[in-house]
């Protein structure tokens, strides 16, 4: 009885795409929206406070592929993913909804498992669960997570304060989620043709929980908060480096220049990706999942973070025209593009 | 790679039973969440103002069925039925995030259909979409909703404090979504064995609107306002009636005695539920997704509500030993259970 006449396919506008054409017909104007669609989360203002809301669903198959995905980390990456997009706003979450439907190949054994990893990843970032709806779905599993919490107006810190001349900072090392998950592909091929071989990962741990079971950096916000800094624009590594260096720089309206030879990248990560035949730099900039803090600081605060061993200037922030780009150990110049880099 | 040697069916729970088995290993005590699992919707204090956060998720073939659902009224009841439980806890919703999950069969028409009875929501109650996620699924369409409110904290009405003696009352009229259903799924299976003929739907109107296109009672809970009335408990009608009522009751330690001859039934659903061979009262109390509010007042509110067209008294609320029972016209007495009645 519903007809469709126009078909276009999803696929020619992308995800991004897709998302800017719904909002740009979404009403506005609640007077109490700070924020809306476009960051990491949003900022409502509620009587004297601000409440951050961000939300995220995961669905079997194109998000995680339970074959060598624990359901326990599933739970604790869902609700991870989620307060890190709090955190990308200089917020804390206080509480977590969680809504699943699963079919009915899952036992109650295995929904268990999941709350379990909910249940750690709440203790583990002192976040409650409020609510939420567990439901028949017709086929696989799906997760959707909605994190709320807190941050002083004046604190919060959106994706588009930078400002020419600001450094480029990034928490932690980068590449070991997308590593990890071609490890672990490689290994499903393994298992699917010679069921008998039992997969060895345990030498590369660091490389399988970045992907399997990510945190959010918490520490990271907590470490600015001491030292008295309030980046002047963040985001959440979830996407890519490149990817999310593009929405700072489209929202903030400076370019970026990074320098290959500062990407952190851990030293289990550069061997699988050179075993690999993957260039570590490539992984570095492309791979995804990471939760990584991605953030610009005004200059001044350089010395207060020189020290850290967990936070890396990979490049700074400069005129809009000037475009972004990496600058190779080579000193070879690329143009940064969504999905790493393009030769100039 | 993950093996699950325990097997218990989710069926053998049912989902309450679920809820409650997960609910119990929740770890609590987060100092700013005044009400967690088991209410309409959260209740969380930020600094000077109550929060409230529900969130929903609907499956298709499991909550809806595209045969007869255009996109619009789809998106449409996705807010509504959120916003419904923000209502029955007598606060006001203000921001909603929306995630939707779609196969490749759905077009960017199909996805704007949707948003459109999104917005259209969004703009009858004054509530602004403010984040959310649209992704793939591997089969069919789910829709992940979360509404956010505020609500003063004197104000808030539990489903906990109907105390004895408070009258039990309802708002609309009951069961027309449930007919509403029924008549939508007899045209499906007319129209799948014979395709050339159209469905007449046209002078059912109300009841079809009820299924497809319900609204959540935000006028209610004005005029309630207006009256100054405080509901001593709330809770909407989304499972049905007789469902909800054991929810007040269980949650505020009482029963309640019903009387068949208040249920509040409209002509157009009298008439179809007497077609379909099915009594008109078990429509009322079984009946879901009206999404009505059920509430209980103090007696001495009585002259406020007993001349309002949109709120009937349909019975009251005594010791709990007595039982939730249904007095039927013939003065005949019966247990209320979840699904209706069964006779004593």
């Amino acid at each position: 009885m519903f007809e469709n006449k126009e078909r276009t396919s999803i696929e020619e506008l992308g995800e991004f795409g897709l998302i800017d054409h719904l909002a740009e017909h979404a009403p506005t104007g609640n007077a109490n929206t700070i924020i809306g669609i476009g960051d990491d989360a949003a900022v409502l203002k509620y009587g004297d406070r601000c409440v951050l809301v961000s939300t995220d669903m995961l669905v079997e198959q194109v998000h995680f592929d339970l074959m060598y995905t624990p359901l326990k980390h599933l739970g604790y990456k869902a609700i991870v993913s989620n307060l890190s997009d709090v955190y990308a706003m200089n917020g804390t979450p206080h509480h977590v909804t969680v809504s699943v439907a699963l079919s009915s190949k899952f036992t109650l054994e295995a929904v268990e498992e999941i709350y379990a990893g909910i249940y750690a990843a709440c203790r583990e970032y002192s976040v409650e669960l409020i609510g939420g709806d567990t439901t028949s779905s017709l086929k696989g599993l799906m997760i959707s997570v909605t994190a709320v919490g807190t941050a002083k107006e004046e604190e919060i810190v959106r994706r588009s304060g930078a400002k020419e001349g600001d450094l480029l900072c990034v928490s932690g090392d980068l590449g070991g989620a997308y590593m990890g998950l071609q490890l672990l592909e490689r290994e499903k091929r393994v298992y699917l043709d010679h069921p008998d071989m039992q997969p060895d990962l345990e030498k590369h741990d660091y490389i399988v929980s970045r992907q399997l079971r990510p945190e959010a950096r918490k520490d990271v916000i907590e470490l600015l908060k001491e030292k008295e800094i309030i980046p002047t624009s963040m985001i959440d590594i979830s996407d890519g480096l490149s990817s999310e260096i593009m929405h700072l720089s489209k929202h903030s309206g400076v370019a970026f220049a990074v320098h290959e030879d500062k990407l952190p990248i851990d030293q289990g990560t550069y061997n699988v990706a050179v075993e690999f035949g993957i260039d570590p730099a490539t992984a570095a900039l492309n791979g995804g999942e990471d939760y990584e803090l991605l953030f610009t600081l005004d200059q001044k605060h350089y010395d207060k973070i020189k020290g850290s061993m967990d936070i890396t200037v990979i490049g700074y922030a400069r005129a809009l025209e000037m475009k972004n780009q990496l600058i190779t150990k080579q000193k070879n110049i690329h143009d940064l593009v969504a999905q790493g880099w393009k030769s100039v």
